[in-house]
């Protein structure tokens, strides 16, 4: 086995980063299906009520209310998913590959507002029903940071990180590509949707390692 | 950074059995919902008829039967979850985490047959209801090996191995701790359920890497 002359050099540098980080554990936020809506389509589907806060979520700003829409496909539907909000400028809604296989729409994965390609979906509340037609994706895998969290464990913005999940379990595994977010509106956390987290058989606020 | 004297010579040779193994892909099987049932649970749920085969499956001897049941626990069911024939000692019901969240039931992880531990389930299908009390897992991860493919990729029985899925794809995962079983009557394949699969965004017949 021939190797390039500097490769030791990266080795020990690429492990002295995981050291680095391996002390610095992330907590595991697991996304259940929900939906985002433009105030226009709550209109339509909600009529002239407003959304109440059922409990706030870890990143800041956002909170579950207690209002839930039926999503449906040509294959079946999913009752009770649940808004997040506030408002957004997209209506989109957020489901495992196994929701979307249940509905029979072929959903891609994609980071949230980039919905270019995203997938049609039918959503009904008690006003009345609407298709809309870039709405469906399967959130891509990512890690939120705020700047000083970002800082200690040397990530940058955009950063495709290696995260590994479920140590001690009976299913640990490690998911590539899971992108980083930085903002001084985020905590610590990496979202996963409910296929990854019974994957690696984790649950909300388990501990995760970037390696 | 202090190392042991033999961390270097370790590091090599996992490097060159990694290199080694590199070379031979195993092709995914996705595990959806399924049961094997005893010939006496059949009779009580079937009544006095035959399982009529649909496919076979890739390892050799078993098939999928037109018949299929509902599975259901304290918070849902779920219908068509479908037989896996020949008969079997004991009834195993199959299933993802999602699935086992769905059906309200805590199912734990065991391997095929290892049914110490495992939920209760009810399953009824056209001439009756049963349930039985230790019947429902999530199946633990796997390696099905031939021999001749055991020895080449220097794999024994029991090893846990660490099998790399979706490469190239939007959700590329390393999953740790797949068990190899080698047997004459194994096809070679990675066995994932459905919360696997869809996390690593990968389907039946994708190639998987030992790493």
């Amino acid at each position: 086995m021939s190797l390039p002359p500097d490769a030791a050099a990266k080795v020990v540098a690429d492990l002295e980063l995981a050291l680095h980080r391996a002390a610095m554990p992330v907590p595991v936020g697991v996304s259940v299906r929900h939906f985002h809506i433009t105030e226009e389509h709550w209109r339509k589907v909600f009529g002239n009520v407003e959304p109440k806060k059922k409990r706030g979520l870890l990143q800041p700003g956002f909170w579950a209310a207690e209002e839930t829409v039926t999503i449906s496909g040509p294959k079946g539907k999913i009752e009770r998913v649940r808004l997040v909000a506030p408002w957004r400028p997209k209506t989109q809604v957020e489901v495992s590959r196994s929701d979307a296989q249940h509905l029979g729409i072929d959903a891609p994965v994609k980071g949230s507002g980039k919905l270019a390609g995203a997938a049609p979906v039918t959503i009904t509340g008690p006003a009345g029903s609407i298709e809309v037609a870039d709405a469906l994706i399967v959130a891509q895998r990512h890690v939120h940071f705020a700047p000083a969290d970002a800082q200690r464990m040397r990530v940058k913005d955009g950063d495709l990180l290696r995260v590994r999940c479920g140590g001690g379990g009976p299913r640990e595994t490690v998911f590539e590509s899971c992108l980083a977010r930085i903002s001084d509106q985020f905590a610590l956390e990496v979202h996963l949707d409910t296929d990854e987290a019974n994957a690696a058989w984790v649950k909300n606020g388990d501990l995760a390692y970037l390696v």
